[in-house]
Formats: C-alpha cells, sequence, structure tokens
C-alpha cells in the first residue's frame, strides 16, 4: 500500500492534469446547459435533459474529430461516480420535494406499478428477447444475459419524468409517474444484483420463491432504513438543536445523513435508492421543521440544485459517451443486426410496459369509487408514453453486466451496449421531445383544471400563515385534516372519505411529532438580533408547502 | 481505453466496496464531529479542528489494531481529492464570507505579511535546515529539497486560523491573520511550483529576477482571473435573470463559475487559491446581489457549509493518514534523528513567522497615522502565534515531493513526511488549544471593545434596511461612504481621511455597479405571489452584511 501510494503520487502531474482538463470541460459545460436550460424554460418541445445529451453528443464529436477518432469520451462511464455521487442527489431530492400528501394518496397504485409493474416488464422484456434474438446472428448469449436484458430495460428513468412532467400542472399523473419510476428503478437494480448473485440457469419453483422472498425483504428492510436515518436526523436536530450556535452544521448534518442511508443501505446490499427515497420523506416532514428558517431555505434549494446538476451531469456523460468508438466497431461490421436488436429492444419496451400500466390502473380504478377519481385512458396513455424513457440506470446496469472480465463474447457485449445506448438515446430524444406536446394534446382540460386547484391552494398557504403565527397551529392542521385535500372538485364536493391517510395524521399526531418535531415545532432563535428580526419577518411562510 | 474499461468495470465490485465502506466511515466520522463542535461550541480550548484531529487520530488506531498493524488508513492521503474538491470550497468561502471593508482597508498590510512575510520565512527555513542538518544523519539532500522544505513550512494553514479567531470579537486580527495566509497559501504554493520547474541547482542573479518576475505575473495573473470569472458572472446573472424562472439555476451556476475560476487557474497554471479567493470577494460584493433573496440565504449557507465539512475533512484525513505504518518503520530505526529533525523545523517555523512580524508590523505601523490605528505589540504577538499552525496544505505539498517516483533516498524522504506530520500535529494541537485561551489574556480590552463596535454596527445594518426601503439605496451608500467606518473609535472622532477605499467606492458607484449589479440591485420577483410576499417581507434584511 505504501508503495502503490509512492507510484501513485509519483504519477500525479499526468492524471492530475488530465482530470484538471476534463473536470473544466464538465464545469463549463454544466454551465452552458443550465444558460439554455434557462433560454429554452418556455419552450414547449425541448428539456433540460435532451439539450445536456444533444451538448455531450456534440462534444463528443468535437473530441472525437480533435483527437482524431481515437477517443471520444474523456471520461469513460464509471459506475462509481453515477451510483456513489450522482444518483443519491437525485433521488433523495425527489422524495424531500415530493407532495407527500398526494404520494401517500396514490400509495399502493404506485407500488402495484412500480413494484408488480417492473416484474411484468421484466418478465416481457425477458421473455420476448430469448425468442427473438435466436433468429439474429448476434453470438451465444447465456440464459442470465436474458434476464439481466429484462432487469436493465425494465428500469423507467425517473429522472427525465421530472423533466417532462409537471408538478403543479398535471400533479396526479406527476405523482404516479415518478413514483412508480422510483419504485421501478429499486425494483429493477434489486432484480439485477438478485440475478447477479442467484444461480439462475436452472430455475425451479423453489428457487422462484426464495427469490421473490428476498426481494420483498429487500424492498421492506431498505424503507425501514430510510425512515429510520430520516427519524434519527430528526431527533438529534431537535435534541441539540444545532442552530443555536450554527447553522451551517443543521445543513451539513442533514446533508452527510442523508447521504449516510444511502451508503449504509449499499454497505448493506439493499436498495439504496428505496432507502434515500424514504430518508427524504421523512426528513421534509420532521427534520426540515425543526431546523431554524435560513437552514430551510438552504437545504430546500442546495437539495434541489444537488439534484439539477447530477441530472445535466448525467445526460452530459451518457452523450458523451455515447460515441465511444471501440463499441461501434462491431456495429460497423454488422449495422443490420444492431439494428434489429435495438428495434426489437424497443418493441419489447414499448409491449411490457403497456402490459403492466393499462391492467393495474384497470385494477386500480375499481378500487377508486368517485368517476372523477379514477384514472381515465388518456391518463393512462400519458402514464404509459411518460415512463418509456431508459436513462442512465439501465446505462449503468448494461455496462455492468456486458463488461464484466470474466466474459470472452466481445461482439455480442458490444452490440449489446450499443443498443443500449441506442435505445437510451432514442427513448429521450423522441418522447423527451413528444411529452410535453402530447399532455398538452391529451389533457388540455387536465392542464386547466389543476391550475385552478393550484391557484385555491395557493390562495391556502398564503392564509396558513396568519393562522401559524396565532399560535393555532395544531388546530388548523386537524381542521385541514378532517377535510382531505381533493383531488379533484367534484370528490371535494360529494363524500370526503377517511382515507388510511387521516389515520395517519392522528397517529403522527399524537405519537410521532411529540417526539421527532415536524411542522409547528418552532426553534428557539440563535442569539444575534439580526437573525432574530429575520426569523420573525419571514415567520412560517416557507412551512406551508 | 476500452481495454482499460473494462477491465476496470470488471473488478468493480471489489473496488466499489472498498469506497462504500471509506465514504461510509468518513460520513459517520463527520456526523461526529460535527456533533461534537456543537456541544463543544462554549469550550475555550478545543476547536473543531482539533476535536477532527484527534477523533481521525484514535479512528486510524482502532482501524491499526483491527488490521493488526497492516494499515492504518483506508484513504492513502489522495492530493488530487485535497487540492481539487476539498481546498477551493474553503478557500472561496472564505473570500466570499470576508468583511470586505476592513480586508480592503488593510489589503497593505496584509500583501506585505502574505507575500514578503512568506518569502522572509521561506528563505530563513531554507538557509536554516541547510546549515542545520548537516549534522544530523538524514542521508543526502539535495538543494532542491532545502528550498521545498522553505515553501512547506512557509504555508500557514489559513484554515486553522478561521478556527480560533473570531472574525466578530477581533476583526483587526481576524482579517490580518486570515488575510495574511490566504497570500502566503498562494504564495508557497506557487514557490513550491517555481522550485519544480526551475533548475536551481546553482542560483545566480538572472535566475533569481526571472524568478521573482515570473512570480509576480503569477500573482497578478491569478487575481484578474478571479475577478474576471466574478465579474462575468454578475453580468449573466444580471442580464439573463435566472431567477425568474428557478432559484436553483441561480445557485448552480454560482458554485459552477466559483469552482471554474479555480479550475481554469490550475489549467493555466496559475494560483487556484488566490483566484478563487478573489473571485469569492467578487462574488459576493456584485453577484450575491444580483440574485433572488431565497438564492442569497441559499448561497451564503450552502458555500459556509461547504466550507465546514471540507475543513472537518481535511482534518480527520490528516489525523487518520498519521499513523501510516510504512513511513515510521525508518523513524523507529533512529527515533533521534526525527525528533532532531521535526525540533529544528519547528524552531525555524517560529523564528521564521517572527522575523517577518514584528518587522513587517512596524513598517506597517509607520503608515497608520492615528496611535489607536496602530497594530500594538500585544496584537503582534498573537498574529505571531496564531500563523504558526502548519496543515494540510503542508501535508500535501511533502507528500508531492518527497515521494516522488524517481527519487530513491527513501530514509530521508521517509523522516522528512514523518517530521511534517509531527510539526503539523504539534502545531495544530498545541496552538489549536492554547489560541483561544492566549487571545483572551492578551487582549481582554480588544474583545470587549470590538463588542461595542460590532454592536453599534448591528445597530446601524438595522437601520439600513429602512433607508433602502425608501428607494433611497445610493444616496444612504454615499453617506456612509462620506464617513468611512473607523476602524477604531478615536480615529472616527479624530480625522476621517478619504483612503483609497473611498476613491475606489466612487467609482464602483459610477462604473461598475451599473453594469455588474451589487448592492441596491433588486431583480423582479419570480411570478408566484408566494415568492412576492417572501421576497417583501424579508426585505433587504440580508444584503446588509
Amino acid at each position: 500500500m505504501g508503495v502503490s501510494a509512492v507510484v501513485r503520487l509519483g504519477v500525479r502531474s499526468a492524471t492530475s492534469e488530465a482530470s484538471v482538463n476534463s473536470i473544466t470541460l464538465f464545469v463549463v459545460l454544466l454551465c452552458l446547459c443550465i444558460l439554455i436550460g434557462h433560454l429554452l424554460e418556455k419552450n414547449r418541445w425541448m428539456t433540460e435533459s435532451v439539450t445536456a445529451l444533444l451538448i455531450g453528443l456534440c462534444t463528443g464529436i468535437v473530441i472525437l474529430l480533435n483527437t482524431k477518432g481515437k477517443s471520444s469520451h474523456i471520461l469513460v462511464f464509471n459506475e462509481d461516480l453515477f451510483f456513489i455521487y450522482l444518483l443519491p442527489p437525485i433521488i433523495f431530492n425527489a422524495g424531500f420535494q415530493v407532495k407527500k400528501k398526494r404520494f401517500f394518496q396514490n400509495f399502493m397504485t404506485i407500488t402495484l406499478l412500480g413494484a408488480v409493474g417492473s416484474l411484468v416488464s421484466f418478465v416481457i422484456i425477458s421473455l420476448g428477447s430469448m425468442q427473438l434474438f435466436k433468429k439474429l446472428d448476434i453470438g451465444f448469449l447465456e440464459m442470465g444475459d436474458y434476464l439481466a436484458l429484462g432487469a436493465i430495460f425494465s428500469a423507467t428513468d425517473s429522472v427525465c419524468t421530472l423533466q417532462v412532467l409537471d408538478q403543479d400542472e398535471t400533479p396526479l399523473l406527476y405523482s404516479l409517474v415518478f413514483g412508480e419510476g422510483v419504485v421501478n428503478d429499486a425494483t429493477s437494480v434489486a432484480l439485477f444484483n438478485a440475478i447477479q448473485k442467484f444461480d439462475l440457469s436452472h430455475i425451479n419453483s423453489t428457487i422462484a420463491m426464495e427469490f421473490s422472498g428476498s426481494f420483498l425483504v429487500l424492498l421492506f428492510t431498505s424503507m425501514v432504513l430510510g425512515v429510520a436515518v430520516g427519524l434519527l436526523s430528526a431527533y438529534i436536530i431537535k435534541k441539540l438543536y444545532l442552530g443555536r450556535h450554527s447553522t451551517d452544521r443543521e445543513v451539513a448534518l442533514m446533508i452527510l445523513m442523508a447521504y449516510l442511508s444511502y451508503m449504509v443501505a449499499e454497505l448493506f446490499d439493499l436498495s439504496g435508492i428505496l432507502t434515500v427515497f424514504f430518508c427524504g420523506l421523512v426528513m421534509s416532514h420532521y427534520t426540515w421543521h425543526n431546523v431554524t428558517e435560513s437552514s430551510r431555505v438552504t437545504t430546500k434549494h442546495a437539495f434541489a440544485t444537488f439534484s439539477l446538476v447530477s441530472e445535466i451531469f448525467i445526460f452530459l456523460y451518457v452523450g458523451m459517451d455515447a460515441l465511444d468508438i471501440e463499441k461501434w466497431k462491431f456495429v460497423k461490421e454488422s449495422p443490420g443486426t444492431s439494428v434489429g436488436v435495438s428495434s426489437i429492444l424497443l418493441g419489447l419496451v414499448l409491449v411490457g410496459r403497456a402490459a403492466f400500466v393499462f391492467p393495474l390502473c384497470f385494477l386500480s380504478n375499481l378500487t377508486r369509487r368517485s368517476q372523477a377519481d379514477k384514472i381515465g385512458f388518456k391518463q393512462q396513455v400519458t402514464v404509459w408514453w411518460a415512463g418509456l424513457m431508459r436513462g442512465a440506470v439501465s446505462v449503468a446496469l448494461a455496462y455492468n453486466w456486458f463488461t464484466m472480465s470474466g466474459h470472452t463474447q466481445q461482439r455480442g457485449n458490444a452490440v449489446m451496449i450499443t443498443s443500449t445506448i441506442t435505445v437510451v438515446l432514442f427513448t429521450n430524444v423522441v418522447c423527451g421531445l413528444l411529452t410535453k406536446p402530447l399532455v398538452r394534446f391529451l389533457l388540455p382540460q387536465q392542464k386547466q383544471f389543476d391550475s385552478i386547484m393550484m391557484s385555491s391552494e395557493s390562495e391556502m398557504s398564503l392564509a396558513m400563515p396568519l393562522l401559524l403565527a396565532n399560535g393555532e397551529d395544531s388546530k388548523s392542521n386537524m381542521s385541514s385534516d378532517n377535510m382531505p385535500r381533493p383531488s379533484s372538485l367534484r370528490m371535494f364536493l360529494t363524500t370526503p372519505t377517511r382515507s388510511v391517510h387521516y389515520y395517519w395524521r392522528k397517529f403522527d399526531d399524537s405519537y410521532m411529532r411529540p417526539v421527532f418535531g415536524g411542522r409547528g415545532f418552532v426553534p428557539y432563535a440563535p442569539g444575534s438580533p439580526n437573525e432574530n428580526m429575520h426569523q420573525s419577518l419571514l415567520g412560517e411562510q416557507i412551512i406551508v408547502e
């Protein structure tokens, strides 16, 4: 170890220079994407992710031309970078910013779509590729390879989904598609890990049962871990009241504990994605309300910023990496095969998603009483379409599987990786460009209707601070509980049902909040008069979502 | 490249697992340090850095015992990690949060102490070690090695300094010692780089002239680059007004451009430390005032948080790395030599610092007219003492020099590295523990006096928003210019002199602010009524430092 350190430090100037170069390039490109994203904000078609993908592709081409076709990418796609540094902030922020009420009101549907849906999609893509690939000459693929393909292409890109659907314009769809995406990602990664570990060459019912059992345990444990870390952070910050001395310690502790939840999950081979998502949910429900006002503003925007930068980085990265020459050499030899594989996979993704979205939405509608609350056909089409995108998770898993050192099937592997990239690029660009117009075409009333809902909600939130300021926070909360926030105006007018959510709120108010804080818990203001004034001026403004 | 990627990804599970382990450990330790730092906040002796150092040492010992003496550190000290990721946020935040008026009022003294001071210290330590090491049996050291030692031990640890002095309690000393520390770090690193590049085995006057010339050009170019990037960010954010659509883009752009300034400086072999420091100064003067209220709160606290976490990380790291077994083997063979080298270096550090602090403060006092404005002897002692600490910069430079692959003098190198670590640990623990009590012992009135100053200032800053709210921002600014803020009460009562600062303010108001924004520039509030209200409620609260 000492020797390796000596060697590594000796060549520092070379490696360091390379990393300085590529970091500078990436930072410049990130700035560019943010500026272009800002200028295109009102554009109907382009999203930030497509912009980043295209900028990444262009940069890849420029580098390719400059290095005379030697290497298109400055950074080789690095799974660690993706799974350890880029993904956690995105998923955490999603949990942190998600509208919790809506998420939990649709919890069953989301879980159905996410967990059962990815299993259906996994089975269809695995079996489909097994049947259809036989006719193509792509070398020998093992059983495990087909299963891996199923897992790889079952992972919806929840990041892209965030970009094309708007939480304010289509709140129900957003929470469905996005919530599904998170559970789906977790499911796919968990499936993938399970495939790597289990010997699946001869499946029988015992192994299948064992597999599903350990899978469910994994999902449950991951959730519990996320909730536990979130509650621990709330408890520590409430008890020690860090903001007394320094706002920065609170912010640092929140960031570190959020990250810790992910890393601990990874350490114990759980699903870090699911853990960090639930940690985000709990932190926004409890911890966030226990910190000082400045910390609230800071964490809210800092998490969103981390997430934004990570997203753009991922798309830049995928775009730049797409042009890696080595992989495309094999494609050149037999372009027909590659096109065939890509088309088959794309078709299977379309069919696989249709095969669970429509039946599961039908099932979910059976449990919904009022007509207005049901998920309409046009909405189902939107859910199906918006979840078609495959993204960085698929790329990362494909790299992981098809570049294993033990593998010798160089040609087949290269074809699989290029096909994955093709599918990712195609779904991102096509779905990315068409989803916004599609949503506006399919759900024009929805949008208007929701904007009315929104404005009435924002009026409520403007009225809330006054109530809260009078110290009646718990009462006003309770009264808004008794009338559960309507997911549609008609439902609100007919039957205000007592949902699971209602009982949860009662439990929360009686047992959880006294221990872990949460909305309504107001920490003492730190010493300085300045801070004091700031605090009282800003008041409870931001507490209300 | 393709092949290496295949190999690297193939062994992913092993490397990835190791990094997950060590990241988890570090995150846990960071949380621990933050909590302990919070609990020890009011403690007279301990600072966060000493805590982190001790926790790092303890963890090192625990790992050492667990791995049965094989390896004490989980992460080998990695210069890239330090110089590319950890140092920039600390120095940027220092520039961002420093009290600009006080910094510029003492600009000459700071530059004198920082640039000339480190040169004096460098010469003394180089010559001293050259003379004194002859008597010790530590193998053959070349001319370059002695010069490198001079540069390594001239780098004051500005991070530690931040911890022991309080900007509010002793503002003059803080700005002197800290400002000096930044210039000093930059000077040392620049010197070090120059030593690596120039052939210094036979120095003559031409080479010396060339050396100093390129050195001054380097300092100047670095500053200009930092200012340019800062102004560019201000201009972009003012022109495009990113906050219109999303606060997060503003925050992201500020973070990215700050980092960009550092990376570009490194790319062109300039002093990234100096560049990012000046970028921070400019950003807090212009850019910060051009963004929305939420972005202001977020950036202020997010930068401070990054800085805090990086600082703690560095100390943990140095602490854990200190117990690397390989290096101490040589020490075991001849403990006397090691103790001798460490003591000599420590003595030279003490003498080298004394040799420039007292004369330069004397020079600086000659230019100060009023008695109260002069730097008293007790204050000089504090400046001398507070800058004795050597930290991560020294360790990083020592690793860089004494573990070069070309070097064969294993034994001498090991002794140099262990001695560096010894000096760093000793100065940190001893100075870290004694500085707070020393400041209170030497400057008891100073503290009281400054706290009076502070309270009157904070009253002023509370009155300011009212003036600003009446739209008289430029007038009120001008009037406060005509009475330059006194650095002492007596000076204020005698002669309100027109300083460089006064002319700068006039220039700033007439030419810079119309283009780059800055205090008084109020961006339009983004669309939502919520945001609007928030903005108007919080008003200009935070604009005033």
